[in-house]
Protein backbone atom coordinates (compact mmCIF):
# COMPACT_ATOMS: atom_id res chain seq x y z
CA UNK A 1 0.00 0.00 0.00
CA UNK A 2 1.75 3.16 -1.40
CA UNK A 3 -1.24 6.07 -0.72
CA UNK A 4 -3.12 6.15 3.11
CA UNK A 5 -5.97 6.45 4.05
CA UNK A 6 -7.73 8.11 6.46
CA UNK A 7 -11.29 6.82 6.98
CA UNK A 8 -12.91 9.34 9.65
CA UNK A 9 -12.01 11.47 12.66
CA UNK A 10 -12.15 8.78 14.91
CA UNK A 11 -8.36 7.85 13.39
CA UNK A 12 -7.05 11.42 14.54
CA UNK A 13 -6.49 9.84 17.82
CA UNK A 14 -5.03 6.42 16.61
CA UNK A 15 -1.01 5.80 16.37
CA UNK A 16 0.74 6.91 13.68
CA UNK A 17 0.59 3.59 10.77
CA UNK A 18 3.41 3.52 8.31
CA UNK A 19 2.51 3.60 4.67
CA UNK A 20 -1.39 3.47 6.32
CA UNK A 21 -0.82 -0.42 7.09
CA UNK A 22 -2.84 -1.42 10.45
CA UNK A 23 -3.64 -5.35 9.56
CA UNK A 24 -0.66 -7.93 9.93
CA UNK A 25 -0.67 -8.67 5.82
CA UNK A 26 -0.41 -4.97 5.17
CA UNK A 27 2.29 -4.24 7.71
CA UNK A 28 4.17 -6.95 6.44
CA UNK A 29 3.67 -5.79 2.62
CA UNK A 30 4.73 -2.16 3.78
CA UNK A 31 8.09 -3.95 5.76
CA UNK A 32 9.09 -5.64 2.77
CA UNK A 33 8.70 -2.51 0.47
CA UNK A 34 10.74 -0.55 2.05
CA UNK A 35 13.14 -3.02 2.87
CA UNK A 36 13.58 -3.04 -1.17
CA UNK A 37 13.51 0.46 -1.08
CA UNK A 38 16.41 0.88 0.98
CA UNK A 39 18.47 -1.45 -0.92
CA UNK A 40 18.40 1.00 -3.56
CA UNK A 41 18.26 4.45 -1.25
CA UNK A 42 20.94 5.76 1.35
CA UNK A 43 19.35 5.32 5.10
CA UNK A 44 21.75 7.80 6.63
CA UNK A 45 19.89 11.35 7.25
CA UNK A 46 16.72 12.73 8.06
CA UNK A 47 16.13 13.38 4.38
CA UNK A 48 16.91 10.02 3.17
CA UNK A 49 13.71 8.80 4.98
CA UNK A 50 12.27 11.63 2.24
CA UNK A 51 13.99 9.99 -0.49
CA UNK A 52 13.08 6.77 0.74
CA UNK A 53 9.37 7.84 0.83
CA UNK A 54 9.31 9.55 -2.42
CA UNK A 55 10.53 6.05 -4.28
CA UNK A 56 7.49 4.37 -2.73
CA UNK A 57 5.25 6.29 -3.46
CA UNK A 58 6.51 7.37 -7.24
CA UNK A 59 7.60 3.32 -7.66
CA UNK A 60 10.61 4.81 -9.00
CA UNK A 61 14.33 4.11 -7.45
CA UNK A 62 15.33 7.20 -9.85
CA UNK A 63 12.74 9.45 -7.86
CA UNK A 64 15.02 9.68 -4.90
CA UNK A 65 17.29 12.26 -6.88
CA UNK A 66 14.79 14.62 -7.70
CA UNK A 67 13.88 15.74 -4.38
CA UNK A 68 14.80 19.35 -3.21
CA UNK A 69 14.67 20.54 0.49
CA UNK A 70 14.84 24.43 1.26
CA UNK A 71 16.05 25.74 4.62
CA UNK A 72 18.98 27.00 6.57
CA UNK A 73 20.02 26.34 9.54
CA UNK A 74 20.91 28.59 12.72
CA UNK A 75 24.58 29.60 10.91
CA UNK A 76 22.15 30.20 8.06
CA UNK A 77 23.70 27.76 6.05
CA UNK A 78 21.36 25.65 3.63
CA UNK A 79 20.36 22.99 5.48
CA UNK A 80 18.55 19.65 3.98
CA UNK A 81 17.34 18.92 7.44
CA UNK A 82 15.31 22.26 7.87
CA UNK A 83 12.20 22.13 6.15
CA UNK A 84 11.72 18.48 8.09
CA UNK A 85 12.44 19.88 11.37
CA UNK A 86 9.99 23.00 10.75
CA UNK A 87 7.04 20.33 9.28
CA UNK A 88 7.70 17.94 12.46
CA UNK A 89 7.42 20.81 14.32
CA UNK A 90 4.66 22.56 13.16
CA UNK A 91 2.64 18.65 13.73
CA UNK A 92 3.76 19.06 17.24
CA UNK A 93 1.90 22.06 17.82
CA UNK A 94 -0.65 20.63 15.48
CA UNK A 95 -0.90 23.34 13.28
CA UNK A 96 -3.20 22.81 10.48
CA UNK A 97 -2.46 20.66 7.19
CA UNK A 98 -3.84 22.57 4.30
CA UNK A 99 -4.07 21.00 0.48
CA UNK A 100 -4.90 22.18 -2.41
CA UNK A 101 -7.19 19.38 -3.52
CA UNK A 102 -8.91 16.62 -2.24
CA UNK A 103 -7.31 14.09 -3.48
CA UNK A 104 -4.16 15.44 -1.76
CA UNK A 105 -6.07 15.82 1.35
CA UNK A 106 -7.49 12.41 1.38
CA UNK A 107 -3.59 10.94 1.29
CA UNK A 108 -2.48 12.52 4.12
CA UNK A 109 -3.08 10.32 7.26
CA UNK A 110 -5.14 11.23 10.04
CA UNK A 111 -3.40 8.97 12.43
CA UNK A 112 -0.48 10.07 14.78
CA UNK A 113 -1.59 13.47 14.89
CA UNK A 114 -4.06 16.59 16.21
CA UNK A 115 -3.69 18.24 13.23
CA UNK A 116 -7.01 19.86 11.36
CA UNK A 117 -6.66 18.36 7.76
CA UNK A 118 -8.49 20.87 5.29
CA UNK A 119 -8.30 21.63 1.72
CA UNK A 120 -8.22 25.09 -0.37
CA UNK A 121 -10.25 23.96 -2.95
CA UNK A 122 -14.21 24.68 -2.61
CA UNK A 123 -13.63 28.66 -1.77
CA UNK A 124 -12.71 31.03 -3.79
CA UNK A 125 -15.37 30.27 -6.07
CA UNK A 126 -16.41 33.66 -6.42
CA UNK A 127 -12.81 35.09 -7.16
CA UNK A 128 -12.22 32.25 -9.96
CA UNK A 129 -15.73 33.09 -11.72
CA UNK A 130 -14.75 36.86 -12.01
CA UNK A 131 -11.11 36.81 -12.69
CA UNK A 132 -11.23 33.65 -14.58
CA UNK A 133 -8.11 32.40 -12.71
CA UNK A 134 -8.46 28.44 -11.45
CA UNK A 135 -10.10 27.23 -9.15
CA UNK A 136 -7.11 26.09 -6.96
CA UNK A 137 -5.79 30.04 -7.22
CA UNK A 138 -8.55 31.66 -6.09
CA UNK A 139 -9.20 29.18 -3.34
CA UNK A 140 -5.21 29.29 -1.98
CA UNK A 141 -5.67 33.42 -1.74
CA UNK A 142 -9.20 33.25 -0.37
CA UNK A 143 -8.05 31.21 2.38
CA UNK A 144 -4.85 33.32 2.94
CA UNK A 145 -6.88 36.26 3.38
CA UNK A 146 -8.35 34.44 6.17
CA UNK A 147 -4.94 33.49 7.63
CA UNK A 148 -5.45 29.99 7.05
CA UNK A 149 -1.50 29.11 5.20
CA UNK A 150 0.17 31.21 8.29
CA UNK A 151 1.81 28.93 10.14
CA UNK A 152 0.24 26.04 8.07
CA UNK A 153 1.74 22.96 6.62
CA UNK A 154 0.93 24.11 3.20
CA UNK A 155 0.64 20.78 0.97
CA UNK A 156 0.38 21.05 -2.96
CA UNK A 157 0.22 18.13 -4.66
CA UNK A 158 -1.25 19.13 -7.80
CA UNK A 159 -1.89 22.63 -8.99
CA UNK A 160 0.94 24.80 -10.25
CA UNK A 161 -0.97 27.99 -10.19
CA UNK A 162 -2.20 27.17 -6.64
CA UNK A 163 1.78 26.80 -5.67
CA UNK A 164 2.09 30.18 -7.61
CA UNK A 165 -0.94 31.78 -5.84
CA UNK A 166 0.67 30.61 -2.40
CA UNK A 167 4.09 32.38 -3.35
CA UNK A 168 2.37 35.20 -4.20
CA UNK A 169 0.88 35.23 -0.57
CA UNK A 170 4.46 35.05 1.11
CA UNK A 171 5.68 37.64 -0.91
CA UNK A 172 2.88 39.82 0.71
CA UNK A 173 4.07 38.38 4.23
CA UNK A 174 2.47 34.87 4.74
CA UNK A 175 4.42 32.74 6.67
CA UNK A 176 3.76 29.22 6.92
CA UNK A 177 5.49 26.86 8.81
CA UNK A 178 6.44 24.62 5.70
CA UNK A 179 5.66 24.08 2.39
CA UNK A 180 5.35 20.33 0.43
CA UNK A 181 4.61 21.31 -3.03
CA UNK A 182 4.85 18.32 -6.00
CA UNK A 183 2.49 19.89 -8.78
CA UNK A 184 2.87 17.36 -12.00
CA UNK A 185 2.66 17.99 -15.76
CA UNK A 186 3.37 20.10 -18.56
CA UNK A 187 2.79 23.45 -18.21
CA UNK A 188 4.16 25.72 -15.29
CA UNK A 189 4.28 22.93 -12.96
CA UNK A 190 8.81 22.75 -12.90
CA UNK A 191 8.22 26.94 -12.88
CA UNK A 192 5.76 27.09 -9.97
CA UNK A 193 8.05 24.92 -7.86
CA UNK A 194 10.57 26.55 -9.33
CA UNK A 195 8.99 29.75 -7.42
CA UNK A 196 7.85 28.03 -4.53
CA UNK A 197 12.13 27.15 -3.64
CA UNK A 198 12.48 31.53 -5.00
CA UNK A 199 10.36 32.56 -1.94
CA UNK A 200 11.25 30.06 0.34
CA UNK A 201 14.88 30.63 0.27
CA UNK A 202 14.06 34.81 0.49
CA UNK A 203 11.37 34.56 3.08
CA UNK A 204 12.67 31.22 5.39
CA UNK A 205 9.62 29.68 4.69
CA UNK A 206 11.21 25.85 4.46
CA UNK A 207 10.08 23.83 1.96
CA UNK A 208 10.30 20.16 0.24
CA UNK A 209 9.65 20.09 -3.26
CA UNK A 210 11.22 18.00 -6.58
CA UNK A 211 12.71 19.11 -9.82
CA UNK A 212 11.47 17.62 -13.38
CA UNK A 213 7.89 17.23 -14.40
CA UNK A 214 6.89 14.59 -12.40
CA UNK A 215 5.15 14.77 -8.54
CA UNK A 216 1.54 14.81 -8.05
CA UNK A 217 -1.26 14.34 -5.31
CA UNK A 218 0.16 10.92 -3.73
CA UNK A 219 4.08 12.39 -3.61
CA UNK A 220 2.99 15.08 -1.91
CA UNK A 221 0.93 12.87 0.62
CA UNK A 222 3.36 10.73 1.29
CA UNK A 223 6.20 13.43 1.85
CA UNK A 224 3.62 15.20 4.44
CA UNK A 225 2.69 11.61 6.37
CA UNK A 226 6.89 11.41 6.45
CA UNK A 227 6.92 14.76 8.42
CA UNK A 228 3.73 12.86 10.42
CA UNK A 229 6.28 9.89 10.98
CA UNK A 230 9.42 12.18 12.07
CA UNK A 231 6.98 13.96 14.72
CA UNK A 232 5.70 10.64 16.15
CA UNK A 233 9.25 9.48 16.35
CA UNK A 234 10.14 12.90 17.90
CA UNK A 235 6.89 12.13 20.59
CA UNK A 236 7.48 8.98 21.07
CA UNK A 237 11.70 9.39 22.22
CA UNK A 238 13.12 7.25 18.88
CA UNK A 239 14.31 10.16 17.72
CA UNK A 240 16.00 13.58 18.98
CA UNK A 241 15.95 16.19 17.18
CA UNK A 242 16.86 19.87 18.44
CA UNK A 243 13.44 21.46 17.71
CA UNK A 244 13.41 24.33 19.98
CA UNK A 245 10.23 23.43 21.68
CA UNK A 246 9.45 21.61 24.40
CA UNK A 247 8.32 18.30 23.42
CA UNK A 248 6.70 15.94 26.22
CA UNK A 249 8.17 12.52 25.58
CA UNK A 250 5.66 9.60 25.98
CA UNK A 251 6.80 6.86 27.82
CA UNK B 1 -4.11 21.01 -13.78
CA UNK B 2 -3.69 17.19 -13.81
CA UNK B 3 -5.92 15.80 -11.17
CA UNK B 4 -9.68 16.76 -11.48
CA UNK B 5 -12.39 17.71 -8.74
CA UNK B 6 -15.18 17.12 -7.73
CA UNK B 7 -16.66 19.07 -5.16
CA UNK B 8 -20.21 17.38 -4.58
CA UNK B 9 -23.00 16.17 -6.40
CA UNK B 10 -24.41 19.45 -7.97
CA UNK B 11 -21.78 18.65 -9.99
CA UNK B 12 -22.98 15.43 -11.33
CA UNK B 13 -25.90 16.62 -14.01
CA UNK B 14 -22.60 19.46 -15.02
CA UNK B 15 -20.99 18.26 -18.26
CA UNK B 16 -17.92 16.67 -18.67
CA UNK B 17 -14.75 19.51 -18.14
CA UNK B 18 -11.45 18.36 -19.79
CA UNK B 19 -8.79 18.42 -16.62
CA UNK B 20 -11.41 19.21 -14.91
CA UNK B 21 -10.99 22.68 -16.33
CA UNK B 22 -13.96 25.08 -15.65
CA UNK B 23 -12.07 28.61 -15.56
CA UNK B 24 -10.92 30.44 -18.46
CA UNK B 25 -7.15 30.34 -16.96
CA UNK B 26 -7.19 26.19 -16.40
CA UNK B 27 -8.96 25.86 -19.50
CA UNK B 28 -6.20 27.17 -21.32
CA UNK B 29 -3.52 25.56 -19.31
CA UNK B 30 -5.58 22.29 -20.08
CA UNK B 31 -5.28 22.94 -23.73
CA UNK B 32 -1.99 23.84 -24.10
CA UNK B 33 -0.64 20.88 -21.60
CA UNK B 34 -2.36 18.73 -24.30
CA UNK B 35 -1.03 19.85 -26.79
CA UNK B 36 2.21 19.60 -25.69
CA UNK B 37 1.57 16.19 -25.00
CA UNK B 38 0.11 15.55 -28.49
CA UNK B 39 3.47 16.61 -29.81
CA UNK B 40 5.04 13.32 -28.44
CA UNK B 41 2.08 10.51 -28.14
CA UNK B 42 0.39 9.85 -31.51
CA UNK B 43 -3.19 10.84 -31.64
CA UNK B 44 -4.83 8.55 -33.99
CA UNK B 45 -6.52 6.05 -31.96
CA UNK B 46 -9.25 5.83 -29.41
CA UNK B 47 -6.60 4.03 -27.27
CA UNK B 48 -3.78 7.09 -28.11
CA UNK B 49 -5.84 9.01 -26.12
CA UNK B 50 -5.91 7.21 -23.22
CA UNK B 51 -1.78 6.98 -23.37
CA UNK B 52 -2.00 10.80 -24.08
CA UNK B 53 -4.01 11.39 -20.60
CA UNK B 54 -1.59 8.87 -18.75
CA UNK B 55 1.52 10.99 -20.38
CA UNK B 56 -0.08 14.12 -18.63
CA UNK B 57 -1.49 12.49 -15.77
CA UNK B 58 2.40 11.29 -15.27
CA UNK B 59 4.17 14.37 -15.76
CA UNK B 60 6.01 11.80 -18.22
CA UNK B 61 6.47 10.96 -22.46
CA UNK B 62 7.56 7.81 -21.90
CA UNK B 63 4.33 6.56 -19.79
CA UNK B 64 2.62 6.03 -22.63
CA UNK B 65 4.53 2.65 -23.45
CA UNK B 66 3.65 1.22 -20.58
CA UNK B 67 -0.45 1.41 -21.24
CA UNK B 68 -2.28 -2.09 -21.93
CA UNK B 69 -5.72 -2.76 -22.90
CA UNK B 70 -6.78 -6.26 -22.67
CA UNK B 71 -9.97 -7.63 -24.37
CA UNK B 72 -11.40 -8.84 -27.67
CA UNK B 73 -13.36 -7.67 -30.76
CA UNK B 74 -16.50 -9.64 -31.75
CA UNK B 75 -14.60 -11.99 -34.36
CA UNK B 76 -12.42 -12.85 -30.88
CA UNK B 77 -9.54 -10.81 -31.90
CA UNK B 78 -7.17 -8.72 -29.23
CA UNK B 79 -8.72 -5.30 -29.67
CA UNK B 80 -6.95 -2.43 -27.58
CA UNK B 81 -10.56 -0.43 -27.63
CA UNK B 82 -12.63 -3.11 -26.28
CA UNK B 83 -11.84 -1.94 -22.78
CA UNK B 84 -12.56 1.47 -24.15
CA UNK B 85 -15.88 0.41 -25.37
CA UNK B 86 -16.87 -1.72 -22.35
CA UNK B 87 -16.19 1.47 -20.23
CA UNK B 88 -17.92 3.92 -22.47
CA UNK B 89 -21.06 1.74 -22.74
CA UNK B 90 -21.09 1.56 -18.89
CA UNK B 91 -20.65 5.15 -18.05
CA UNK B 92 -23.71 6.08 -20.70
CA UNK B 93 -25.37 2.88 -18.84
CA UNK B 94 -24.84 4.74 -15.34
CA UNK B 95 -22.62 1.94 -13.76
CA UNK B 96 -21.58 2.55 -10.49
CA UNK B 97 -17.62 3.26 -10.65
CA UNK B 98 -15.83 1.58 -7.65
CA UNK B 99 -12.35 2.63 -6.57
CA UNK B 100 -10.57 0.84 -3.98
CA UNK B 101 -9.30 3.87 -1.98
CA UNK B 102 -10.59 7.50 -0.91
CA UNK B 103 -7.68 8.97 -2.88
CA UNK B 104 -9.04 7.76 -6.64
CA UNK B 105 -12.64 8.57 -5.48
CA UNK B 106 -11.71 11.72 -5.07
CA UNK B 107 -9.61 12.02 -8.44
CA UNK B 108 -12.56 10.77 -10.70
CA UNK B 109 -14.57 13.67 -12.09
CA UNK B 110 -18.16 13.92 -10.87
CA UNK B 111 -18.99 16.09 -14.17
CA UNK B 112 -20.51 14.57 -17.35
CA UNK B 113 -22.09 11.02 -15.91
CA UNK B 114 -24.65 10.40 -13.92
CA UNK B 115 -22.60 7.10 -12.63
CA UNK B 116 -22.24 6.66 -8.62
CA UNK B 117 -18.95 6.85 -7.76
CA UNK B 118 -18.32 4.71 -4.38
CA UNK B 119 -15.21 3.37 -2.65
CA UNK B 120 -14.01 0.35 -1.24
CA UNK B 121 -12.05 1.26 1.68
CA UNK B 122 -13.97 1.41 4.85
CA UNK B 123 -16.11 -1.73 4.26
CA UNK B 124 -15.29 -5.12 5.29
CA UNK B 125 -13.29 -4.21 8.53
CA UNK B 126 -14.24 -6.93 10.55
CA UNK B 127 -12.96 -9.40 8.19
CA UNK B 128 -9.27 -7.52 8.12
CA UNK B 129 -9.22 -7.86 11.39
CA UNK B 130 -10.36 -11.59 11.61
CA UNK B 131 -7.96 -12.58 9.23
CA UNK B 132 -4.93 -9.76 9.30
CA UNK B 133 -5.79 -9.48 5.11
CA UNK B 134 -5.50 -5.69 3.98
CA UNK B 135 -8.48 -3.45 4.68
CA UNK B 136 -8.59 -3.02 1.44
CA UNK B 137 -8.50 -6.36 0.02
CA UNK B 138 -11.05 -7.42 2.47
CA UNK B 139 -13.30 -3.78 1.84
CA UNK B 140 -13.17 -5.41 -2.14
CA UNK B 141 -14.25 -8.95 -0.83
CA UNK B 142 -17.14 -7.40 0.88
CA UNK B 143 -18.51 -5.68 -1.84
CA UNK B 144 -17.97 -8.04 -3.98
CA UNK B 145 -20.53 -10.27 -1.47
CA UNK B 146 -23.01 -7.10 -1.70
CA UNK B 147 -22.49 -7.94 -5.92
CA UNK B 148 -21.56 -4.28 -6.10
CA UNK B 149 -18.67 -5.43 -8.45
CA UNK B 150 -21.00 -6.80 -11.06
CA UNK B 151 -21.19 -4.85 -14.11
CA UNK B 152 -19.51 -1.42 -12.35
CA UNK B 153 -16.43 0.41 -13.48
CA UNK B 154 -13.88 -1.66 -11.11
CA UNK B 155 -11.11 1.09 -10.42
CA UNK B 156 -8.49 0.12 -8.08
CA UNK B 157 -5.41 2.76 -8.26
CA UNK B 158 -3.05 2.13 -4.76
CA UNK B 159 -3.67 -1.51 -3.28
CA UNK B 160 -2.41 -4.48 -5.03
CA UNK B 161 -4.11 -6.62 -2.45
CA UNK B 162 -7.38 -5.43 -3.49
CA UNK B 163 -6.54 -6.04 -7.21
CA UNK B 164 -5.72 -9.47 -6.22
CA UNK B 165 -8.93 -9.97 -4.32
CA UNK B 166 -10.97 -8.30 -7.46
CA UNK B 167 -9.25 -10.92 -9.57
CA UNK B 168 -10.41 -13.73 -7.10
CA UNK B 169 -14.71 -12.51 -7.15
CA UNK B 170 -14.13 -12.57 -11.12
CA UNK B 171 -12.87 -16.01 -10.70
CA UNK B 172 -15.91 -16.94 -8.34
CA UNK B 173 -18.10 -15.53 -11.05
CA UNK B 174 -17.85 -11.74 -10.38
CA UNK B 175 -18.11 -9.68 -14.11
CA UNK B 176 -17.29 -5.96 -13.78
CA UNK B 177 -18.40 -3.95 -16.96
CA UNK B 178 -14.92 -3.09 -16.81
CA UNK B 179 -11.64 -2.49 -15.24
CA UNK B 180 -8.88 0.03 -14.98
CA UNK B 181 -6.23 -1.32 -12.01
CA UNK B 182 -2.91 0.81 -11.52
CA UNK B 183 -1.52 0.01 -7.98
CA UNK B 184 1.98 1.36 -7.91
CA UNK B 185 4.84 -0.21 -5.69
CA UNK B 186 8.11 -2.63 -5.03
CA UNK B 187 5.80 -5.38 -3.90
CA UNK B 188 3.13 -7.43 -5.54
CA UNK B 189 2.26 -3.64 -7.90
CA UNK B 190 3.43 -5.46 -10.93
CA UNK B 191 2.06 -8.86 -10.38
CA UNK B 192 -1.61 -7.89 -9.18
CA UNK B 193 -1.58 -6.25 -12.94
CA UNK B 194 -0.40 -9.13 -14.67
CA UNK B 195 -2.69 -11.32 -12.18
CA UNK B 196 -5.80 -8.69 -13.37
CA UNK B 197 -4.45 -9.63 -17.03
CA UNK B 198 -4.97 -12.86 -16.82
CA UNK B 199 -8.41 -12.91 -15.58
CA UNK B 200 -9.13 -10.46 -17.42
CA UNK B 201 -8.38 -12.70 -20.75
CA UNK B 202 -10.16 -15.86 -19.55
CA UNK B 203 -13.04 -14.22 -18.74
CA UNK B 204 -13.64 -11.70 -21.10
CA UNK B 205 -13.59 -8.86 -18.30
CA UNK B 206 -12.39 -5.74 -20.24
CA UNK B 207 -9.13 -4.11 -18.59
CA UNK B 208 -7.13 -0.93 -18.83
CA UNK B 209 -3.91 -1.61 -16.80
CA UNK B 210 -0.09 -0.38 -16.96
CA UNK B 211 3.43 -2.25 -17.02
CA UNK B 212 5.86 -1.51 -14.61
CA UNK B 213 6.06 -0.29 -10.68
CA UNK B 214 4.58 3.14 -11.37
CA UNK B 215 0.82 3.77 -11.26
CA UNK B 216 -1.34 5.34 -8.49
CA UNK B 217 -4.59 7.08 -7.59
CA UNK B 218 -3.87 9.90 -9.92
CA UNK B 219 -3.54 7.53 -12.85
CA UNK B 220 -6.34 5.46 -12.42
CA UNK B 221 -8.65 8.63 -11.86
CA UNK B 222 -7.03 10.24 -15.31
CA UNK B 223 -7.93 6.60 -17.31
CA UNK B 224 -11.30 6.41 -15.67
CA UNK B 225 -12.15 9.97 -16.13
CA UNK B 226 -11.16 8.97 -19.79
CA UNK B 227 -13.69 6.80 -20.29
CA UNK B 228 -16.15 9.50 -18.99
CA UNK B 229 -14.68 11.51 -21.80
CA UNK B 230 -15.49 9.48 -24.26
CA UNK B 231 -18.83 8.69 -23.20
CA UNK B 232 -19.46 12.10 -23.20
CA UNK B 233 -18.13 12.46 -27.19
CA UNK B 234 -20.73 9.66 -28.02
CA UNK B 235 -23.06 11.36 -26.03
CA UNK B 236 -22.85 14.71 -27.51
CA UNK B 237 -22.35 12.66 -31.57
CA UNK B 238 -19.28 13.56 -31.61
CA UNK B 239 -17.49 10.31 -31.79
CA UNK B 240 -19.37 7.27 -33.32
CA UNK B 241 -18.84 4.03 -31.48
CA UNK B 242 -20.86 1.28 -32.40
CA UNK B 243 -21.36 0.15 -28.58
CA UNK B 244 -24.05 -2.16 -29.03
CA UNK B 245 -27.03 -0.39 -26.90
CA UNK B 246 -29.26 2.54 -28.07
CA UNK B 247 -27.24 5.76 -27.49
CA UNK B 248 -29.58 9.53 -27.02
CA UNK B 249 -27.70 11.61 -29.11
CA UNK B 250 -27.93 15.24 -27.32
CA UNK B 251 -28.44 17.58 -30.18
Amino acid sequence: MTEQETESDDDFEEEYADLGATTQEAMDIAETSMDIVRQFVPDETLADRFRQKSVHSMGDIEFQHLLRFTGTDEAGEPDDEAPIRAGANAVLRESTIVTDITMSKAGVTGRGHNCEKRKAIGNGAELAKKTGMTRTAASVLELDKQSVYDDAIAVIGNAPTAAFALADCIENGTRPAVIVATPVGFVKAVESRERIREVAEEYDVPAITNVGRRGGSGLAAALTNELIHVAKDVRTGELDLDLGVDIEVDQ
